[in-house]
């Protein structure tokens, strides 16, 4: 089944990685825009070509963006880097978190999980992290996966209002392609589901039933990782900050309709799910109930024919039947008549 | 089933249209009108044509009625023609959104799901968005299909509140003709689920247990449609606004009563529907008691007797029964006897 | 089933009476009282009658009852009469509504549904709305049927608290006489739910899933009656005003209390009904183990033996034991054997 | 099953009992006690003995209690004597009614259930009132039964904290015991759930579903009279009064506690209690698919060898076989070879 | 079954040891540190040598440990010493409690369960107290079991940041391990269900009905340790105090994210639970159903085969079949074409 959670260890006082990624190296990319133009820097796992190349200033934007968190010493320095607090590191690291954002004066800081479906029912989550700091966006992935290179090209290309706008419209921007990824994933087990009822009318077997289940239960998955993040996104409704200005908030207040619109689709389909467990008990009682039919209807009518035989078979000495003539043809039409009596029992039973 | 999603794209910089239908040209249409008289004026697509006639004054009141909104640059113009937010256009020709309300002190936007049963089972649903600025409501249907001609009727003619009241006597009223809508569908799937006790008596056939499964979702459905657009009209119990005035608000007080009723409706029918499962298993098992005592009264009866036969069948030497001559009635009278107490024991067992 | 909804149309602009009766005329029944006395006045459909009695002055309360609201010009002419909010009278005639509440400095407006057992399971339902102003009550009921004859005898004769009391006090009477209702549907729905699991017990038939599912809709259609006039009684508590005076609130609040214990027990009712549900399947699955039990007895008795029968009725010219003497009762005693050791594992398996 | 309501009648103006219990006198107790002495009272339905050796005084405490509840005009006079709300007094006489709280500037007024488990599964229901005015507690007890004795005796030798502490205290002490039945009730309850598994583990009959949807509905029941008394005393959150002093108030914290943790108990054993339902239709389908398997070895071990033996029973005047000297043997033979190839398949399909 | 309830008996006036354990001595144990340095003292059951080597003073923190709850006087030694409120005491001896935090201006008061898994199913269950009062931390265990090693550990060793801060960080790493302790749970019962598929898919006895019913009692068991700890936690975001320095208040938020986290968990595991069940039913009709096909074809094949086998079995003297000398193998022909089309028929209906 679809498993978001992994194993929690004891985090004290040494922040420690929690997670199952381990590469060599993070890499780390940096993109310097404004409107007229793009600076972008690449980097395996050297921060200080990166802090290098920086050169900061109110009149751009900058979003670092941090592939693999398993080494905290690299996140420890960035963090510190930007004045950060340093508490914000183990919630990075630690990829088995519930989803959440925090607020400061200082930052925005969100955790969400991103999900996408694999092959098949799978369904890989993700953690990612951001910081936003006035016209500085961080982000931390867990896998070198990618979710946004639409994104990257929009920026290179000054394509649409992402190089116009602040480093919060590219957050909401980042966001809002997670939130797709969610529809994805919805969209792969609903048409999964909906192949289930022509299954289940085809052939009853409880391998559908196990098929269900998977289904429903990364539905819940599904539901327990869009929730947080909709009750997260719901902060911005407090009204704009240095760090989410007032043009960028109805963007945000349109994810959030998205989440809940997720949420309600998310919902329909769980209560379908349990629509089918029925449907699958209805059709194997049906089953069962014509291979009950089958069974009485061919013993009732041979057994009493094959009584008669036995009668007839029976080796008394005086049986004046077995003289007769027309003895036999005679037995014979009674049977006849019996099976098509019960034959005809049948069809006004409606068994026929 | 009836289904109420389409495809999401992401949608950024340039607005997109997301939905389903694409006409050619959409159909516009302007009324102006004051208790007095009215004014009508329809153009296939041409915006000109409209504002030309417009001669905006206060002492009018302005519908200007949108078919098909696939055309954003159309309804972006008419958005800057009325200096409403930009923003406001993106929930315009989404149609795969959430219902809901926005208040700003600009304007009052709705964007509600309207449905309406088709032949069977299915509902069609349809998102109409309003934007009600003073004297003004503009209102963007997503298809050519026609919810609201009773009302241009009355429009026309002058017939009751209508001309005598402002624009948002006339949101209230296009609001009502949807709601009107959710009953109807609602009777729709109340009459399917009255049919099916006597349908499930008849013949519990899993076929049953779909169709009761899809009216159930169907209702589910239903309830995600009303269930926003109640918590949305709720927002005019803060008060009368510039855009909707206080001797209309006891108007929108009766439409959420409407709505909750609705909700109550759909919740009832809903709980009805899971007892009908229980009806459908409850005769499923029936059935299959009564296949089972056939079986075994037809088989309980006759082994017996077969038994006894086949015993004076046996080819032994010395068998002194066969000798005599009362051998034979002798065994047939056993026999009667036999079968009679057997039917005694079922007749006590209430089986007969 | 009990079914409290009826058909809803449009309502604009000419208010229209929705519901299912019909009369010729509406009777209005005019009571002025004061400690000393009473004055009755009753009349059909003629408003003038009553208002040339009425007299008004605040030594007196008044109460007049309408039966039949389908006459909307004089509910119309009577709610002008007493200067009252003219929104009212669509709630006054819309019988499909949800009970609610308004409260105005005006009046105080109760619109409650009055629950009846008929014969069998059925409970009639009917709107009765009351107006509370001052010294005024204005009450209208649906139907002719009578839920308040005790207290207008009351009234008459000058008994308890109700003529020393004012206009308040004798809406809580009328309300408690619609709770007392209440009650004895309750009452009536347990009683038939009592008797279930003893008919269960005795024959567990579909048709009792079908009488348990039809009471446990009216057990949900009694909490969906109960629910909002409990929420709507609640505004008592914000404290007293023109309508309603301190010393009547009292009796509010047991009526609250009262309401609050019925949802309790209806829940519970609820509960118990799905556990007979339980109780049904358990005996159905009973009943079909008692019948394969008998089936498999009996063949496993005696199909071995009539193989053995069968063996000896074949016809080989070598069969060494028919030529024995002994070998017919041979076969008789084993067979005896064989039979008795069936019943011995039947027994160990506590089938028998 | 455990039944803790009663008929209800309509109660105006003249205050009515409302219950089952009908006594001859109520019986009347006075407690007047400080540190240093107690003195006791006891009157069969003699309030003026009561009165006449009160001697009011701030230095003393007094405990009033009334067993029988159906003498109104003793109970008016109680109220009367101690300047009391007459309204209290329907609350009083009326056992039917739900739990509840009710603080005045005047008194604190509480009406809770008693729960106490009688022989078998039936819990006994009583409804006990306290009115507490400063260092004045009444009592009303609806029967004579007794749950206080091991208070009273404390109170008579001077133990613990009771007479060193307020009539406040007093109350704590009277509630908590009121609980500790609860918990008694709950664990009777539990118990009987405990025995069921294995029950139904030896003998999955229907009765026990029977016992299991009694529990689960005493369960309810109990659910039902502890969530009113947790709610009401919550009141004593809101801080110290000139009835409950200030460091009492952390025994009614305690109070509260107990309550919640009681809730949390009840769901479990509810949860609990559906698992085993669950249980019970695992093994009622165990057995029938038990009884199914020998119906189905037998008969397909025998049918085709009784068949063979047909077979060779025909009385065809050409049939070879018949006359082979190893006829009978080879077909014996080839019969003991189809019951082992079918006594294989059972083994391989783990039938056996 | 896990459980985690005790007996509870009256408790007044003397506070009583309410729970299993009892002891001779409890165990004592003082941590004296700063950053430089530890001390460490440990001592059965007295006190005095406890107090003797405490020499309080702010430079230092203080953790007293106490190992079994069953000394009532010894703990109120403890508690005089230190001046807190005696009322606290009950709240550690009565073990049954559920978890709460209460927090006045003297103290944080913490009563939570820690749960550990045994070997197979069973979860111990364990109560333990803290108090914190500025630099001192007093615990209380319920058994000599021991949860806390790892971070004596630290302290003696000094890593960490345990000696560099306050009492209110150890105790927050006390609150996590107990917190870890609930993972380890949660793993335990998750494991223990992801066997189950398999296993129910290889067997659907009903012991593995009873296994899974077993598992989600647990399972509630869990939610209702966790979930009052984490409404507990939730009073950290009030902001600082004298008790809890606004630099440890984010390891609070940290655990209470966990504890929400394990929450959900929780809840998906009880949700995949309920859709085991599904799955057990669904493959213990399947068998029935393998059982039926197989009774159904048997009998169906061979007793019309057996009918015909009878007809010339039967003793008539004018049969003119049996003296056909092609008679015997037309026969033997009829029947293989018989049994082939029943196999057909069979196969069509895909029951082969
Ligand atoms: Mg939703
Ligand atoms: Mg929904
Ligand atoms: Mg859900
Ligand atoms: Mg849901
Ligand atoms: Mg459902
Ligand atoms: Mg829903
Ligand atoms: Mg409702
Ligand atoms: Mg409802
Ligand atoms: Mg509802
Ligand atoms: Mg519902
Ligand atoms: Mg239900
Ligand atoms: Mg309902
Ligand atoms: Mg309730
Ligand atoms: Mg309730
Ligand atoms: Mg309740
Ligand atoms: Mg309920
Ligand atoms: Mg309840
Ligand atoms: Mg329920
Ligand atoms: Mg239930
Ligand atoms: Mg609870
Ligand atoms: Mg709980
Ligand atoms: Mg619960
Ligand atoms: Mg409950
Ligand atoms: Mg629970
Ligand atoms: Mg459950
Ligand atoms: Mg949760
Ligand atoms: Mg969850
Ligand atoms: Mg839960
Ligand atoms: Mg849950
Ligand atoms: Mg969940
Ligand atoms: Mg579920």
């Amino acid at each position: 089944m679809a498993k978001f959670r992994f194993q929690r260890k004891m985090i004290e006082p040494k922040i420690q990685f929690v997670g199952h990624q381990f590469m060599d190296t993070p890499a780390i990319q940096l993109f310097k825009y404004s409107e007229p133009g793009i600076e972008e820097i690449v980097s395996e796992g050297n921060l200080s070509k990166i802090f290098e190349n920086l050169n900061y200033s109110k009149n751009f934007n900058f979003w670092i963006n941090v592939h693999g968190v398993h080494d905290i010493e690299l996140i420890k320095r960035l963090i510190d880097h930007f004045d950060l607090d340093k508490m914000v590191v183990q919630d990075i690291v630690d990829t088995t978190q519930r989803p959440k954002v925090e607020v400061s004066s200082d930052m925005v800081f969100f955790s969400v999980k991103s999900l996408l479906p694999q092959n098949g029912l799978n369904i890989e989550s993700e953690q990612i992290s951001f910081i936003l700091k006035e016209n500085i966006l961080l982000s931390f992935q867990e896998k070198k996966g990618d979710h946004f290179e639409y994104i990257r090209g929009r920026l290179r290309e000054g394509k649409g209002l992402v190089r116009k706008s602040g480093a919060d419209y590219l957050l909401y921007l980042l966001l809002d392609a997670i939130t797709d990824n969610y529809y994805t994933s919805l969209n792969g087990l609903e048409s999964r589901l909906n192949e289930l009822p022509q299954k289940i009318m085809d052939d009853p077997k409880p391998e559908q039933i196990f098929k269900l289940e998977h289904i429903k239960q990364s539905l819940f998955n599904l539901r327990k990782a869009i929730n947080p993040l909709k009750e997260a996104i719901i902060f911005t409704e407090k009204g704009p900050s240095a760090h989410i200005h007032s043009d960028v908030i109805p963007f945000f207040a349109d994810l959030k309709d998205q989440l809940w619109q997720l949420t309600d689709e998310t919902d329909l389909s769980i209560h379908r799910s349990e629509g089918l467990t029925n449907l699958f008990f209805s059709y194997q009682g049906h089953r069962m109930n014509e291979v009950m039919k089958v069974l009485t209807i061919v013993t009732s009518l041979f057994i009493p024919l094959s009584f008669l035989a036995g009668v007839y078979g029976m080796n008394f000495k005086f049986m004046p039947e077995l003289d007769w003539n027309y003895g036999y043809p005679a037995v014979l039409a009674l049977m006849a008549l019996l099976a098509l009596g019960m034959l005809l029992f049948f069809k006004q039973k409606k068994w026929l």
